[in-house]
């Protein structure tokens, strides 16, 4: 929700420059996205994002992120992929730091997911699941299991600052995770971080998926666990129910879901509720004097842990192993 | 630059329909304008600035500052004036706050002032002082003189903490002032706070005045005292003697600056510049715990003031008395 690199006019012309997109109209930071930089930009002949990718982007992951946003949109999956410049290049620099250039997307994100949108996203991500399966590049879940494991060392020691004996509690979480991670399921390009603000609307029908800057190889459960935290609970903290049934279901129509998979929901909910809680937790603990984010509250995500530890089964979630 | 209200899409559309704009296709927040929250709203027949009014601004003013636009636009001064919805009314309401759409201006901000842009604000600006010279309603410039000494009393006490001996600095700083401000000079409707970012151009051609959330009736030299201070210093803090010749010159072309005016110049980049160390030193003062938005340093107009004292004479702007 920053712009953290300011573009003056010249730069930016020269920039523009380098595609064949016609000539600067308008240029206005956007609030949104907390990793990047990101700019409306309005030339003579259309609308793009311009992303100015600031630290926490490994550069050398970029052709990644770019080449799957080509091979998407490729394929029909409605998400932003880069414009090429002149050169043919999709990668450049503004201001010595790594800068592309994406199509607009139409459509908002919703404030108030409802069970339509659920049933949409749902059918999005399976779509989106299929059409990686023959992208040719590989990213490592730098959030996977083993990256879960660094981020509790890392935090266990102050933990305690933040909720009483969550250190014992992360622990205890972390092993359980460990012992019980399957080493086998269908697997493939997830996207990682699907959460409501990632995700375009217009009315009820999803027009776009963006934000591909986690996107990796995993399993596809995990991503299904990431969009029953991020979609299906009430900002009073309640699950519901009514959209996690909406969105398994529509997924399941495009990608049918083994029985394996099914069993294993409820682990793969509790991993990505606490994968939010870790960088959370990270986060809080690391805060940066003048930081142009607030970090976001961990215990949320405690929250929702918990509510994932307590589920006697998939059924919690909508769908049955049938 | 900050969204600090979100607005859903079912709030939006109802928001939209009180218009005659089409529907709604994209709405982004945009990371620009410390006092209220601004989104880029586009929709099938065009795009507007969605502003909802925060807290800072006094919802008794929103009248003065809608008329303002409407007036001077319809005297060509290219700003943008509120979108009329269907019963007629400009002002409104979202999320219960005051709110209202204006007309999309194009151009960007320029980040580094060049002596050209200089030249075009000075045009642009005495335009709208005769443009604003027959608008009917008014409303007292709360950051005046009489305005200073109360934010000299409240911020008295605790100035030290910013640097040594600023309390006893501002305290003959305002006595000066005051002693000094002139009872008759030509006034009229000013913009108080027209920096670089409230300023388009395309290419080096002004396109755009924004942001009148400060305007009010006081003297028109005010507004180039805020001007010298806001466009002629380099970021290494020296002034720019050619930026603020052409910033005046320009200004005269189209009114003419009378003799007691230009006397007065040194005296109003002053005041100017104290302005802005004090609401600065009071923002640094009274910092609110998880703000979006980090306070600016006063210490920068300190030193633009401390320039202004030890200046000899109005030449020292590039402007001589004839």
């Amino acid at each position: 929700m920053a712009v953290y690199t300011e573009v003056d006019d010249q730069e930016l012309d020269a920039f523009v420059h380098q595609y064949d997109i016609g000539e600067v109209v308008a240029c206005k930071g956007i609030a949104e996205g907390v990793e990047n930089t990101n700019y409306l930009l309005q030339t003579t002949q259309g609308q793009y994002i311009l992303t100015i990718y600031e630290k926490r982007v490994d550069p050398n992951d970029l052709p990644f992120f770019l080449g799957l946003l080509d091979h998407l949109s490729a394929r029909g999956i409605p998400c932003p992929p880069p414009i090429h410049g002149l050169d043919g290049e999709a990668l450049r620099h503004v201001t010595g730091k790594p800068a592309a250039l994406h199509t607009f997307l139409q459509g908002i994100w919703p404030r108030r997911p409802r069970p339509a949108h659920c049933g949409e996203l749902g059918r999005a991500l399976a779509a989106m699941h299929l059409a990686g399966q023959d992208y040719k590049q590989a990213r490592p879940n730098a959030l996977g299991i083993r990256g879960l494991h660094n981020l509790v060392e890392t935090t266990v020691d102050r933990a305690d600052e933040v909720a009483p004996d969550l250190a014992l509690e992360i622990v205890n979480e972390l092993k359980t995770l460990e012992d019980r991670w399957p080493k086998d399921l269908p697997a493939g390009v997830i996207h990682a971080d699907l959460f409501p603000d990632n995700v375009f609307f217009m009315g009820e029908k999803l027009s776009g998926l963006i934000d591909f800057y986690f996107a990796c190889n995993d399993f596809f459960a995990y991503d299904l666990g990431i969009c029953l935290n991020a979609w299906c609970f009430e900002s009073n903290g309640e699950f519901n129910i009514t959209k996690a049934r909406r969105l398994l279901q529509s997924y399941h129509a495009v990608r049918p879901v083994t029985a394996e998979e099914i069993d294993m929901l409820p682990l793969f909910a509790r991993a990505s509720a606490f994968r939010f809680l870790m960088t959370r937790l990270y986060d809080w603990l690391n805060q940066v004097e003048g930081a142009l984010v607030k970090p976001k509250n961990p215990l949320e995500y405690l929250h929702k842990l918990r509510f994932h530890r307590r589920v006697k089964g998939p059924g919690a979630y909508g769908l049955d192993r049938s």
